[in-house]
């Protein structure tokens, strides 16, 4: 052996290693609204596996409300942002498939990539993280092989295929299909906003494990409206214009800050302006729910 | 340093990197009817751990109702033949765990394991992949140490620490135990058949999160009865021979050519005969279950 | 290139070789009361193959009852000695958040770790396997960046990351905080115990899905108590104080061994005395339940 074959040896090792390198953040993580109990989620990590072995898979939710897609947008944003660059997401919630939905990829300005139908998914996560380019999945290319009989399983047989074959490196985003337009199908929600003394917003979803309410009142908006930790609140709830509850409760730092049962307003950890009972259900107790028709009023009570 | 020492270290580094690829495909994937409250699931994936913390573990179920040797039986058919030769999977539902059952590994003709008591488990899976081999384990090997005295556990002591044994390659499919006849314990159940202008069949399971009917009526009989799509159909399901519910419905390709909680005909994504309701459930709408005593009859409505 | 060149990258490789190598070990297993519902666990392990997309990421369960402390101390005792040494636990069940309770990390005397508050959580693994160190997190340190506004998730942004960073080597034990006495802070509950002719202990949890009844009594007790396989035993269940359920059962070493239906006394994988109805739930037709007011007694059916 010549110290020129060594060499050429070595830069194939270093070439294969840099490359099992590369290998280990192949990420790629799923949503639907397919629960757990059939083998349909598994289905979809077999041929992500098949795809490549190397790739690592894990669950965002399978418990989305059956065709919620307003639910499944939030959960992305709750989530996406928390995931390393390069990071696929597979979200099927899918009630229009085999209708003329787009099957898309989006990526985010932030790195990430999401692999859905464009039915309203992607609200959420194009306003909050930026669209960096958007393609449409070429289904004669990135279907899986003897899958084409099937009409109703795109979540395994172009989803779950083609987002494993984008993490693992077997095709590039370019080839994942021709560029759209920067844009998405967008569900329409209110905004949240300060009118005069009262603080206005949405209710887009529940933090369903504790029954707390969460509301699209950020941080910042918070801050302008000047809320001190300490500060008693008037809390009015709308369900289609409304008023369904009305309590009052302190803006708190913490939860133990209030006896056990008490209600308080806090920032949760979205930086989102909540509502909760200490250690109880408030959305269980008072009958509260969650959707673009469910908003909010806050104002401040002055002594 | 000599060119020969090089050349020696320059093997032994091949032969490490090729190594590393190899345990990249080793998947493990586990099915019971534990459920996820407790610390079961996550026992058995400890002892795989123990066993080679390169393994990959993902999940099929573990929401098989208690003790439904068929519906995991039909789980394993959903799934096993979306993943990559060479996965093994681990089934536990076990109604008789500590009398005469065998515990086996099976291999498929198309290269997977499964795990599992020979219970009525490999029922579909024996019939739809075709069986290479099957072993019996022999438990004075293949059982971890240390668990000698406990009798209720096989799912953890035996079956995950076998299964990740083998697909660690820590054991060869031979050292698993004796070869057993080409045979596994089988549930009966009735074939789809056409009988004159009738195609019949069974209901083995639901599509439980969308509550959609599945029979075992498969797309080959589906194209012999001549079916195309936008026939109308009269479908009447049975309960142990009783007629309990009779409706009109076309044969669709999909979901949104009929109107909001219309019932459609269609093929599953396992190419399956199917009954739905469009965004509503079929099931829990007009009390259909599933199992060996549920029956279809479909025939063509003519003008 | 020379001799001493080529030395060189020849050592480089091995070092980024045997780097690749530990890294396969590197596991974190996650437990909550957080429910699948949400983006709460997935944006924990977002966090976590931020840090490392070489970790591997398990789940314990996140179906632990809301705010129960005492379960969730239950279920580290039942899985951690499963995994082996090195594996980093995070158990997120933390009604106090915000409040005076420290942030640890417990190294067993065994090798794992557990990620914690420290308000209960560790009460049974710290008896079951012992401490052999304890160490606060020093969150100036070892807290997600950017999470400083954010007071309510500390899960995501010390738990998980922390977990992260000492599953994947990038900070050592040491590194976590200051060293603690070697003391957790400790639920009371009563302890299993022979008196006279009576074995006396608590039911510490019912094995949920199959609503069997387990108790605190282990294998050695029961020795002790010198049980045999066939003994008749008298088992009444109390709820504060008050007895609540009475009924006789067999010793056996397996289900099978009694009719469907009927009561028997086994030893589960745990190896504690525990109380079932053969394919049928002890607990929700006799409506038992568990927790440190919940205690049984046996005696032995002489004739």
């Amino acid at each position: 052996m010549t110290i020129n074959q060594l060499r050429l040896i070595v830069s194939l090792l270093m070439f294969m290693i840099s490359n099992v390198g590369l290998s280990q953040s192949k990420i790629v993580v799923f949503q639907s609204d397919f629960g757990l109990k059939d083998g349909a989620v598994s289905a979809m990590k077999g041929v992500a596996m098949g795809v490549s072995s190397e790739l690592k898979l894990y669950d965002l939710t399978h418990e989305i409300p059956a065709y919620n897609i307003w639910e499944a947008s939030y959960r992305l944003m709750q989530t996406v942002p928390y995931y390393p660059k390069g990071t696929v997401f597979v979200s099927v919630v899918d009630p229009g498939v085999g209708t003329e939905r787009k099957s898309v990829v989006l990526k985010t300005n932030t790195g990430q990539f999401i692999v859905t139908p464009d039915n309203g998914t992607l609200t959420l996560t194009a306003e909050q993280l930026g669209i960096e380019e958007i393609r449409e999945i070429d289904e004669a290319v990135n279907r899986r092989k003897d899958s084409g009989k099937s009409y109703t399983f795109h979540g395994r047989d172009v989803y779950a295929y083609t987002a494993a074959r984008l993490a693992s490196g077997v095709i590039s985003f370019n080839e994942v299909g021709k560029v759209l337009p920067k844009e998405v199908l967008s569900i329409p929600y209110q905004k949240a906003i300060i009118i005069g003394k009262t603080l206005k917003g949405n209710i887009p979803i529940l933090d369903v494990q504790y029954g707390n309410i969460w509301t699209n009142i950020d941080a910042e908006l918070v801050k302008k409206f000047n809320l001190k930790y300490g500060d008693l609140l008037k809390i009015s709830i709308f369900h289609n214009d409304k008023k369904v509850y009305e309590t009052e409760a302190p803006y708190s730092e913490t939860f133990g800050n209030v006896p056990k049962g008490k209600p308080l307003c806090y920032l949760n950890s979205l930086l989102q302006l909540s509502f909760a009972l200490n250690q109880d259900s408030f959305a269980t107790l008072h009958n509260i729910q969650s959707g673009s028709d469910w908003n909010v009023e806050v104002t401040k009570l002055d002594f």
